[in-house]
């Protein structure tokens, strides 16, 4: 399982390239970064290189498509969609991933009819390039109430809708934060197989019930009371075997530097790692 | 466009056989029966006889699935679905249908997702023996609250679901009454193509305000307040050609003889064909 | 069904906004143009404004992407598919076409499957705005052979490839000079449903045998030797109500102006259209 | 990895009860059986316990289903796979397999087109019982000329044909002797992820030269030329964890006892697991 980082948990951090740095300095393996921007600025082949000499891979990029809204705007993503994924697979990155919020303004039943079909033409599309579609549950309480109707959750939904959708390039996003907030165990994650997981987020939540965790109120792996040692284990155990990435979302920017950012979530990796006997 | 007799609207009626007699008694051309049935009794090609000799085809098999409560139960009906489509086939009906409840005590989002995989897979099965799988929506206003959540009722969210199964051989189950209490117009049904509507069902309703109509309220063509001319002419100008069958659900069943419905329900269609001038 | 009329045919025809003059011109109801070209140059409103004061609607736009050979080129081919179904949706077109070669030097197994997931892909993309995708069975004999190994060139067989791609948005490009090279008949035609075709080709064949009909060897409606009003009449019958768009390939480019030949255009209608009685 | 026994290399077996005992004996862990008959004789329950009671599981069945004929006799098989795979999923079995005669009599190209879509009929239908669909390409090179017309034998052409039928519960039944025959190498099993195998055949080859291998003229593990030490390690190694079934194809069936044969199976696992270090 390859230590990832994203541009969430860093702060101010300015672009992408900095991000591979610090990444590289601080011991990690994988990015989550804009694989289409990189190329747009270094080429293909700079940015393959600049990847390759700080010993680094692409975890995910995010879909750069909006399938929540009306049909005219998730068209508009769609050209979008096929250049990401054309540039992610020219960097070698075979996974792109998007959230569900856990309610919705919309009728549920008439919105994920909608929903369903869209992101089965994303998954069409990313499979044209060897790419997978990771989709993220999102369990805190509060999301789930913030719309007017409840939408999708839980891991057994998801992955119904994974069912639905059909595609066999569709798999999870799990991140340790909303399996945390969904309740679920150690078990739960022994009972799935590695080829449902797409991509791994990591990150950590503060000591207050379950239904009050907010969900831009994380902390960095190992800061918390999340069980991320039997998280990242499970996960092991399992044969996982892409990217852990850090996500660390917050109410306001953390006002340290990049630097010292990073270097914190190499002390926390470092630790539940360990703490796992990875 | 067929004229089509079903058992709903026929008070006791004994079985099948009785209502092909009458239906032909009567000058109708299609019946909605069960054509395994049909075949365990009289053979292929006796039951293929009887209805060459009553000049009449099928209109449509209701489908033989419960996919509306656990996989369990789902998975039950498969078989039974394979024999129904291959019964089905066997006497030249391309046509079987269920309808959508427009409430549901699930949690909606959820209830789409696993309702969507099932028609896929009930859609694959009958699409090996060429049949369509009509899907209906419901419109009166006390179903819609009849269970804890609303689900699917409109013709935009059923032509949206049809989209989201994704199979080619998905269309509508057209019924008048549910697209007078779904307050649709003429324009509406001229915006669709033939090709999406998989059969089509006639009955009128009451003289009451649309969100008091019941589903179980309804009367025989012309009797009531529908604009059957319109709605035939509508479906005629689009190039439909299938059945129009008449379903007439009530609270209780009518007293009268099987033939006096018969022939009451000749009579309706008489008047509304005559006034849409087909 | 709408008179069409394409480049080829009409010589060293310019552009597309000659061709839409001439069609208007000579009565024409639909052109076959480039939608994303008519676009960049006029912008999307003026691009309307041109086709709505000719009276003229689209009739099909291209596929562009090469699906015949590596996944490399195919997936080069997937923007720019993105933006020609942007287009043509923009102004309305709802058909996008492409044709089967009946023969191809690599293995027809491997083949077969490598395009049935092609062509899904586009169908998909193409059905996210609304455009179905029609694939052009070419008949002449000269070509089944004129690569290594036998493709597909039947009607029957291009059928059950859509069955196999699986999609609901995929029909056929109907051309009178496949029809006549596969010697059918009317009664072919009979058979189909109106919503299995996407777009029909006219043109002509000289008096040769059917099996030495060369594909660029064809001529004007009415100047050849196919029952063009059978043809015509047959697709009105089954209720067909898209373009008929006239598609003459030839070995050498015609030396008549375009002017001339698009008079000749509408007389080889004119003669067919009426030998139809339409 | 489960050491798995089929009857093919069992001689006389009498049935699949005799097939358990003896698997039970010399310390299988799974066995290939048709579920439908051992629940017809033993009940659910029965069936359950006799498996449970000998330590095994079901390691595949086969699939019920002529899908290489027409249309008729395909259909014929859709209530039969219905049938079985309730009756698999009911014993815990996950797995259906079937073959791919690397040659046919039909045209190549419309062959592959009816087969993919009734091969994703089968998937739909096995997805619906929570069962896999195994595909097993054929490498003897007699064989890709047994009928008129190659077909598709390699790994890279079943892969794309996988990807071509587009269900997410499709993957491979990958047969040593046929890894053998393709002159495949360790490297080409390690470039698989384990969700890619649906269940494996383990047999020998005798020293001739491939080409000359013959279908029908397999060994014993450990008694023949193939590098199964290279095999078995290098499916551990991308974490394959279902079942090795032994499948013997010979000319004539071997005289030896059901019980003598058992023990010479057992001694072949034996020695190329040793060999292997597993």
């Amino acid at each position: 399982m390859l230590r990832g980082l994203s541009g969430a948990g860093l702060g101010r951090i300015e672009n992408d390239e900095s991000l591979i740095e610090l990444a590289a300095k601080y011991g990690f393996q994988a990015v989550d970064i804009d694989a289409q921007g990189l190329i747009e600025r270094h080429g293909v082949e700079g940015a393959r290189e600049l990847l390759k000499n700080h010993n680094l891979v692409i975890g995910s990029i995010g879909l750069p498509v909006e399938w929540r809204s009306t049909d005219d705007v998730f068209r508009e993503g769609i050209v979008k969609l096929a250049q990401a994924a054309a540039a992610a697979a020219a960097l070698g990155c075979t996974s792109c991933c998007t959230y569900i919020l856990p309610s919705t303004d919309m009728k549920a039943a008439h919105f994920t009819v909608l929903a369903t079909r869209r992101l089965r033409i994303c998954a069409q599309i990313l499979g044209a390039y060897g790419i997978r579609l990771g989709l993220e549950f999102v369990g805190p309480h509060h999301l789930r109430t913030a719309w007017k109707n409840p939408f999708i959750w839980t891991l057994e939904e998801t992955l119904d809708w994974i069912d639905a959708i059909g595609e066999p390039n569709v798999g999870l996003l799990f991140d340790a934060y909303h399996w945390y907030t969904n309740e679920l165990t150690v078990v739960d994650i022994e009972r799935l197989r590695a080829d449902q997981i797409v991509h791994v987020h990591i990150n950590d939540a503060i000591d207050v019930p379950v239904a009050d965790v907010l969900d831009n109120g994380r902390v960095y792996p190992g800061e918390g009371v999340i069980d991320l040692a039997g998280f990242l284990r499970a996960l092991h155990t399992i044969g996982y075997k892409g990217a852990i990435t850090q996500e660390i979302l917050t109410a306001e920017s953390p006002t340290d530097s990049p630097e010292t950012l990073a270097e914190r979530s190499k002390a926390g990796f470092d630790k539940v790692y360990t703490a796992a006997g990875l």
